[in-house]
C-alpha cells in the first residue's frame, strides 16, 4: 500500500476509530462531567495500560539497550533555569486577539485556517458569503499564491504576520479588527513556597517544565561522574511536559500536558560518533531532506543510514544512529513503514537551541504529524547553564597521542602587585590568571610599548599595571587530555502523539461475512497490548469456576494481565469485544475443559484457535508476548481447533 | 531484632547511608547548580531505575492481580473540581509569620520544634540561653506536660494554636512577635489558556492536583461502564501529586512534588466485602489501633486480619483485605516487619473526606513515617461531584430476591397545570417529580386540609398548587435492583517516601575483615534492583571483548539491564562499587572464560560465586529475578567458585 492509499484509508477510518477509542475508554477529554477542559485528556484502562507498556518498551529499547543513565526530575522548574535555557524569552507562540471581544487566536494556525477556508471557496468546495465578504483581499490572490502562503505561514516572523494581516485585511472570525501579533509565553507559571519573594525578585517564580531535557543538563556533572568520567554517554528521562497552548485541538495531538521521553546523547563536538553505529548503519530510512522541501517537493527518498551520512544528508553518525534506532522502535510499535518519514527542519523553523533537526513524522487522518524530534542542540544548553551558574560543565578526553600546545602565561612580581593594589590584590591576580590568550598578548605589547596597560574586571573596575609588575611569555606544554563542552544529540518523543498514531495504524476492519456484520478490532502488537489475554468460560455456570481460578493463578504467576468475561453474551460477541480493546489472546474454557483440563487459545488477528493444556497456556502466552515464539510455532505444536468460532 | 534495636541501627546508619545515596546519585536536591530548590528532588540513575521497578512491582501486585482499572489523568485540575472535593477550602496547613521580617512557619511543626528545644534544655542535652530567655513560659511547664503537648500540637485547631502562642508567649526564632495563625492553601495555582477569565469568574484558575484520586472519581460512570456495570470494582492511578509545603525538610520524606499510587475500591456502603478476602484473611498485621493511642500507649499488637475484622478493630473486610495486601507488598519491597506498623487515625486527625483511616508507618532514622494511607472515604467524593455537576454517580446491584417497596407518586391534571403556570409549567412539574417522599406526603395532607399548598423551586421561586391540579398516592412496586452511591476504600501510596524507606531498610554494613575495610552495600531485592547485573572482565584487555559482546546480546534479549565495568580497578573494588548501587548479580569474565566460554556468577548478599556457561547465565539471572528459582538452586546446580574474591 502506498502512502496516498494509507492516507485515504486513515481518513475513512477516522470517525469510526475515534468513536471506538472513546466508547471503549482508551481516552477521553478530562473532567468531562464538569464540561471538559480543552487540551487535557484522561487515559482510561486500555489507553493507560498501553501507555505503561509503551513506556516499558521505550525503556528497554533505548535505556537498557544502550546503558543510558535514566533520571527523573521535577516538573516544577525555577525561573532562573528556564531564563538561562532561553524558554522565558523564547518559548512563545504569536497571538492575535479580537479587539472587540478579546478572544485569543494562535496567529499561525488562525491564518492557516483563514487561507484554508478561502481556498475551499475558490475551489468551490464550500461557498460562504461570509468568507467572501471578509476575505476579499485574499480571494484576489488565487489558489496558487494561497497554497504557497499556506506552507510558509507557520514560519513567519512577528513582522511578517503583522504585515500579512494588514495587507490582506484579515479580521477575526466575526469580522472584528485584530490586534497586532505579540508573543505569548506557553509555560504555565506559578509560585513556590509560602510567600512571594519580598526582594522584588523572581526567586519564588516557577514554571511547569516545557521539556524534560533541562533536568538532564543541570545534572551533567553528576551524570558524567556516574559514568566514571567516560565520554560519550547518553542520559534519558521519561516524564511530563506542559505547554499552555493558545487553542488546543486535534485530540491527543495538541495538548497542554503530555508524556515525553527524551534522550540526551553527550558527545565530542567534533567527533559525533556512536560505538554501536556499525550495528545499525544498514538500516533503511525514509527521508525528506530540507533541500527537497526547499524545492517545494515532498518526495520521500529511501536511503541506508551509512549512505545518508556518507553523502552529507544526515550530518553525522550519532544523528544517523538515533534516526535508525527510532525507526526500528516505531516499527516495533506497529507504525506502518509507508506512514513514516524523517523530515529535516528548514533553517527558519528550528527551535532556538538547535542547529539541525529531523522529525519522525507519522501519517494520520490529520496528515503528517511530528512525533519524535531529533535535534542537534550543540553545546547550547550546557553553555547557557554554565554561564548562568558559574559552574564548569565540561568533559575531558585523552588524546590518542599527547600533543604540544603553545600557551601565553603570566609571570608576576607578587610583592609589588600586593603593595600597589592592597585589598584589590587578589582581584587583579584573578583577572590576569583568567585573561584570554589574545588579550594577554595585547597587554604584553602595550607594556612593551608604553610601560603601562589597563586591565578591566568583569564588573567594570579598571586597574593600571606596569612593566615591572608582570610579563607574559609564550610557553610550550605537552597535553594528554582535552577539555571540551560536549555537544548534545536529542531524540525527543511525544508519547501521547505516538499512542494516538499507534491506535490509528492498528485500527482494522474485518469485512462482514457469515451473516455477521462488519467488525472492527485494534491489532496492537502483543507486547503493547493493554491486556494480554482474556478468559472466557463458555457460560457463567459454576462448573467452570475451579478451572478459572487455577488459570488465574497461572496468569498471575506469569505476570500476565487478563480480563475474565463470564457474561451471558455469545462467544463470538465476546471475542469481538476483546478484539476491540486489542487483547491479542483469548483462552476459552468449554465443557471438554472440565473433563480433560484442556482449553482453546485464540489469536486475535488470524482468529485461529488451538487446543492445549490449561497448565501450559500461561507460559505459551508469555513466550508469544516476549517474542520467544511465534503464533506459527504454536499452531505447529498444537492441534487447530475450529468449533466455537462458527 | 526488636523495633527499638532497629531504630537505633537506622539512626546510627543515617549519615553514612545518606552520604552513599548522594554520592552514588540515588537522588539529589533539584537544580543544585542553581543553589537547589527546597522540597524538590532529582532521582539519578539508580534511584530512577528503582522507582521504575517499584512502579512495575506495584502495578503487578495491585492492578494486574486484582484486575483493577488503571487510569491516567492530568496534574492540571480545574478550580471547580477541587472546589467540589473540598480542597480549595480545606487543603490547608496553619501558618504563622514573623511580624517583623515576614518569614513564614508551618505552625504545628514550628511549635513541635520549639517544644523539642525547650525539652532538650530541661533534660540538660543542650543549654541555650537563647532558648531559655525566649521560652520562659514554656520552661515552667516541665518535661511531663511538654511531652504531652508535643503529641497533640499536630492536631490543634486554629483557635488552639492561637491561644497556645498567646498563653506561652511563643516568638519567632529570633524573638520577634508572631502573627495570628491562618490557613495557607497548599495547592499550586496557575491559569490555563491565553487569557484570564473575563467574566470575573474562576474558569481559567487551575491547580496542580494534591492527589490522583479526584481523576478517578470524576470518571466513575465511564469506569463502571468499562467494568460492565458490575460492582464492586477497583480503579487505580499512578501519577504525580503536588503540595506547596510551607517548610519542606527531611529529604525525600516531605517534598513538594511526589509520585503517588492510589487505589479507589468502589463498594456497596453496607456490604464492604472483597471477593478475594478469604485468600488473605490469615495474614498477620502489626496494628496500633486508636484506642491504644487514646490511652497514651504505642504498643503494637499482632493480629490476623480475620480476627481484627471479627472483633471490630478493623471496620470491615474490604479495609482488612487492603491492609493485608499492602503488608505483603511492603514485605516484597524489603521493608523489615518489625519496622512496619498500621496506625489507626484518631478522630481529630482525619482528612476532611474520611471516616476511618489506617496508615502503614515505616520506621526510619526520622522515626515512624506515614507511607501508605488506607482511608474509608465513604461516598464523600462521589456525592460532592454529583451535586456540583448535577450528574448521577451511582451504581446498581440486583437484590438476591426482588423486594416490594412503597412509593409516593403524583397524578397530574396536566391541562390545568399548563393553563395556570404557562411558561413555568415545566418547572412546576420538575419540582413535583423530584419531590422527596416526606415532602410529598406533607403537600398531600395540606391539599386535603386547605385545598391549596405552596411548593418551592431550588432557586427560591414559590408556586401555589390546588387540589384539582394533583394528588399524591402511595403505590407498591416490586424492585429487583437497588441503586446506591458506592463507598470508597482508598489505599494511597507515597512512592518517594517508600523509596527512601526501602533504601534505609536495605542499607547494610559488612564488617571489616581480611585487611579490607568495612564495606557498605544496598541489599535491594533483585526484582527492585536498579541494574540487574554487572559484567566484569578481569582486565581491560581486548581478548575479552568478543565474549563481552556475546553476553551483552544475551542480556539484551532477556531484557536485563546491566553495567559493564572494565576499568583497571581490582575485582574486589569493582564488586564493592556494584554492591553500593544494589546490583544483585555480577558476571565475571576471566582467562578461563576465553578458553571454555564459562563465566562466574556472584550473588551480592552472600558474596558466593558459581561457575557456569556464558550461554545460560542471562536466563539464570532472569529466573532469579522473576523468583522462578533461588540462589540456593543455582549453587546446587553449579560448582561453587572461590578464587577471585580473595
Amino acid at each position: 500500500m502506498e502512502a496516498t492509499q494509507l492516507a485515504e484509508q486513515l481518513k475513512k477510518n477516522k470517525t469510526p476509530c475515534e468513536n471506538l477509542l472513546k466508547r471503549r475508554f482508551f481516552y477521553t477529554n478530562s473532567f468531562e462531567i464538569y464540561g471538559g477542559t480543552a487540551g487535557l485528556f484522561d487515559y482510561g484502562p486500555p489507553g493507560c495500560a498501553l501507555k505503561a507498556q509503551l513506556e516499558n518498551l521505550w525503556r528497554q529499547h533505548f535505556i537498557v539497550f544502550d546503558e543510558m543513565l535514566e533520571v527523573s526530575c521535577p516538573c516544577i522548574t525555577p525561573y532562573s533555569v528556564l531564563k538561562a535555557s532561553g524558554h522565558v524569552d523564547r518559548f512563545t507562540d504569536l497571538m492575535v486577539t479580537d479587539l472587540v471581544n478579546g478572544e485569543c487566536y494562535r496567529a499561525d494556525k488562525y491564518l492557516e485556517d483563514v487561507i484554508e477556508s478561502v481556498l475551499s471557496t475558490l475551489k468551490g468546495k464550500s461557498v460562504s458569503d461570509n468568507v467572501n465578504a471578509k476575505n476579499a483581499a485574499l480571494l484576489k490572490l488565487g489558489c496558487e499564491e494561497l497554497e504557497k502562503l499556506q506552507n510558509v505561514v507557520g514560519n513567519m516572523t512577528l513582522e511578517d504576520v503583522e504585515s500579512f494581516i494588514r495587507q490582506h485585511q484579515i479580521t477575526s472570525p466575526i469580522g472584528n479588527e485584530l490586534s497586532k501579533p505579540f508573543p505569548f509565553n506557553l509555560m504555565f507559571q506559578t509560585t513556590i513556597g509560602p510567600k512571594k519573594d519580598q526582594k522584588g525578585g523572581v526567586n519564588s517564580v516557577v514554571y511547569l517544565r516545557p521539556e524534560t531535557a533541562q533536568g538532564i543538563f543541570v545534572n551533567f556533572n553528576r551524570l558524567l561522574e556516574s559514568n566514571g568520567g567516560k565520554m560519550p554517554f547518553a542520559a534519558a528521562q521519561i516524564g511530563l511536559g506542559f505547554r499552555n497552548e493558545i487553542s488546543p485541538r486535534n485530540g491527543l495531538l495538541r495538548v497542554r500536558e503530555f508524556l515525553m521521553a527524551e534522550v540526551e546523547y553527550f558527545v565530542h563536538p567534533e567527533k559525533k560518533t556512536h560505538t554501536r553505529y556499525h550495528e545499525f548503519k544498514h538500516v533503511e530510512l525514509r527521508l525528506l531532506p530540507k533541500d527537497t522541501q526547499e524545492r517545494g517537493e515532498s518526495t520521500v527518498v529511501t536511503m541506508k543510514v551509512e549512505d545518508a551520512v556518507g553523502n552529507g544528508v544526515i550530518a553525522n553518525e550519532a544523528l544517523g544512529y538515533f534516526l535508525a534506532r527510532t525507526s526500528l522502535f516505531l516499527e516495533k510499535c506497529g507504525i506502518m513503514s509507508q506512514g513514516l518519514r524523517f523530515r529535516q527542519h528548514m533553517s527558519d523553523e528550528m527551535a532556538h537551541y538547535a542547529c539541525d533537526c529531523w522529525d519522525a513524522e507519522i501519517l494520520t487522518s490529520y496528515g503528517w504529524i511530528e512525533v519524535v524530534g531529533h535535534a542537534d542542540r550543540m553545546a547550547y544548553d550546557l553553555k547557557a547553564h554554565s554561564q548562568a551558574t558559574n559552574t564548569q560543565l565540561t568533559a575531558s578526553q585523552r588524546y590518542p597521542e599527547p600533543i604540544t600546545v603553545e600557551k601565553v602565561v603570566p609571570t608576576y612580581n607578587r610583592p609589588l602587585i600586593g603593595k600597589t593594589f592592597k585589598d584589590k590584590n587578589a582581584k587583579v591576580l584573578q583577572i590576569l590568571d583568567n585573561m584570554p590568550q589574545e588579550e594577554s598578548i595585547k597587554i604584553e605589547n602595550e607594556l612593551n610599548a608604553t610601560g603601562t596597560a589597563v586591565i578591566r574586571s568583569s564588573d567594570g573596575h579598571e586597574f593600571v599595571v606596569t612593566r615591572d609588575m608582570l610579563s607574559f611569555k609564550t610557553v610550550k606544554s605537552v597535553q594528554c587530555e582535552e577539555t571540551f563542552i560536549p555537544s548534545v544529540i536529542e531524540p525527543s518523543f511525544g508519547m501521547g502523539r505516538l499512542i494516538y498514531c499507534i491506535l490509528e495504524h492498528s485500527y482494522k476492519v474485518r469485512p462482514a461475512q457469515n451473516q455477521q456484520e462488519e467488525r472492527t478490532y485494534v491489532a496492537l502488537k502483543p507486547q503493547l497490548a493493554p491486556t494480554k489475554c482474556c478468559l472466557l468460560p463458555l457460560s457463567s455456570k459454576d462448573v467452570f469456576n475451579p478451572l478459572i481460578a487455577q488459570i488465574q493463578r497461572y496468569l498471575n504467576s506469569a505476570g500476565l494481565s487478563y480480563k475474565i468475561d463470564n457474561t451471558g453474551a455469545s462467544i463470538g460477541k465476546r471475542y469481538a469485544r476483546t478484539d476491540e480493546i486489542g487483547i491479542p489472546f483469548a483462552i476459552t474454557i468449554d465443557f471438554q475443559s472440565v473433563n480433560d483440563g484442556t482449553v482453546t487459545l485464540r489469536e486475535r488477528d488470524s482468529m485461529e484457535q488451538v487446543r492445549l493444556s490449561s497448565e501450559i497456556v500461561a507460559d505459551i502466552i508469555a513466550d508469544l508476548i516476549r517474542g520467544k515464539s511465534t503464533w506459527e510455532d504454536v499452531t505447529t505444536a498444537h492441534p487447530i481447533f475450529t468449533q466455537q468460532e462458527v
